[in-house]
């Protein structure tokens, strides 16, 4: 059993409407609601892939209520540690006529020292047992930084995979969790290094392998950053590669690093070496783009993709560098 | 005890934003969530006004359970018979910016023949020994247009304010109601007479009147019509009115309707003579202008206003046209 911790996880509410009016009323042709957040589609990936889940976390009030409730009708088992605030709210404005999406993202709710200490004596008693514990998004209010540290230490010989950003990576990485998984933004903010995310130019693959192996020499087992549509390149102990797939991919980037993440931790789980872990990790993630929908992949592109994806070691044969 | 009947009451969730971007990702920096719908504000101004009230109506899902917690934690009783489908959301955002609100508003939930009858089976032992039962607002989907009708002639000597609109207003004239509270929107649309409702010219009195008489006919007891700045003009069995505050009330009109619906209910439950009742209806609607929520009046205004309301009979003494 995979165990999956989304310490903010979110209603997401979706409005189609067919030419929005901003400044007047209008009445969503479309209405969806569901549970989100990145643990969430994380978790949906991993069931989807027919592998043993659990999403626990933190969740309170009506959209609380209302993450479980729509946990339970996707089949997610969850068990979410009750708080007293409102789980926050994600809104998204699809305008259909204008091809264009406004995303309304309310901010997490406060969290208690006691709420959390509950949520961290139910963490000790499950995680240690798990096949792999995967710790991602953000985190909500009042939670200090060294929190996702702390739960790494405490799952005990399970392998932990964290995907967060900011002071929470930090100090994640120097309580060894088994696989770091940045974005090029994401590294370059927390090792100060420019690697020209969001840029024009692609980065120097050289200057994204230092920055890994700075969270590595931190505490990290592994450190795998996400590309975008160039892929993924990991820098770990057994060796570095980098994984790309045929070439871009149409569709909806949203939630590909969460189908990432979910195939990163399946290899962990199951053992897989890391050639084959990130061949999967990366049509999962290319696939997610195909789905229209976080937290979605498309199972016919992910079975086509596999078998194009290119790992190749990124050190000649004989050493590293 | 007043009555409050709301089949389809809101969550109501409001984002601020400072400048909305429409195809990007925004961070509210204020979220508000409250219980809405005509029903819900007629209930929190008649509470405001030291009434005794108690809202009834349907309410289901998560956003029905919010509906439910937003209710108690403002003091107002409520007893919602519980649905299967999901309460509807409103949700707005407040682009403080530009200085301009979007409205997007969920369509009602499917509602059950079956929760209908437990619905009416509550309302049965509870609205005959009302002082004032008040029907307002829209019907969620799958409930009959003649709904209201229903519900006014299970009231049984208990007297009824009907707000709402098209065939549902029509088909509850005919079942006795008390009073009738259309705009003149509404008023137009069910007499299919032209008001010059929404345009430049102030509509002409005697045409209101006239429209007025026409509902009265079909079996309303009175009708009073709302005229935006202008007051409110009233059509009962004992004489015609117009009554009209001193001038024009900067503010937020939403919600104006309902306050003085929550008048005009307290005037019947209390016996007060129509022009008494017709100036509190008017103070109340205009005092809520200038309160910034829909459901809310400025107190102080209210008793400002109070003695400023001019109302006048419509009819030369001696005898009606």
């Amino acid at each position: 059993m995979i165990l999956v911790v989304t310490l903010n996880p979110a209603l997401d509410v979706t409005h189609h409407v067919e030419q929005a009016d901003w400044a007047g009323v209008n009445r969503p042709h479309a209405v969806l609601t569901r549970p989100g957040g990145k643990g969430v589609n994380v978790a949906r990936v991993l069931l989807a892939l027919g592998t043993d889940v659990l999403v626990t976390g933190l969740a309170g009030g009506a959209a609380g209520d209302a993450v479980r409730a729509g946990l339970e009708a996707a089949g997610v088992p969850a068990d979410l540690t009750p708080i007293a605030a409102e789980t926050r709210r994600t809104f998204a404005v699809v305008d259909t006529g204008r091809g264009q999406t406004g995303l309304f993202n309310e901010p997490g709710p406060p969290v208690s020292a006691a709420e959390f200490a509950r949520f961290r004596d139910q963490f000790r008693a499950a995680a240690p047992g798990s096949a792999a514990v995967v710790l991602t998004g953000s985190l909500p209010r009042g939670l200090p930084d060294s929190c996702y540290a702390e739960l790494i230490r405490l799952a005990g010989d399970a392998p932990v995979i964290l995907d967060t950003d900011g002071p929470a990576l930090r100090d994640g990485a120097a309580a060894r969790p088994a696989i770091l998984k940045p974005n090029l933004a994401e590294l370059e903010a927390i090792t100060g290094r420019s690697l020209r995310a969001g840029g024009e130019a692609d980065p120097s693959l050289d200057d994204v392998r230092a920055a890994a192996r700075e969270l590595i020499s931190q505490g990290a087992g592994a450190v795998v950053v996400t590309l975008g549509a160039d892929g993924l390149l990991a820098e770990t102990g057994e060796g570095s590669w980098l994984a790309a797939p045929p070439g871009p991919e149409p569709g909806n980037p949203t939630g590909a690093g969460d189908a990432t993440v979910a195939g990163l931790a399946r290899g962990l789980a199951t053992g897989q070496d890391w050639p084959e872990r990130l061949r999967h990790a990366t049509a999962l993630g290319t696939a997610a783009v195909a789905a229209p929908v976080a937290g979605e992949f498309s199972p016919e592109r992910y079975r086509e993709l596999l078998p194009a994806i290119r790992v190749r070691p990124c050190d000649q044969p004989g050493g590293r560098r």
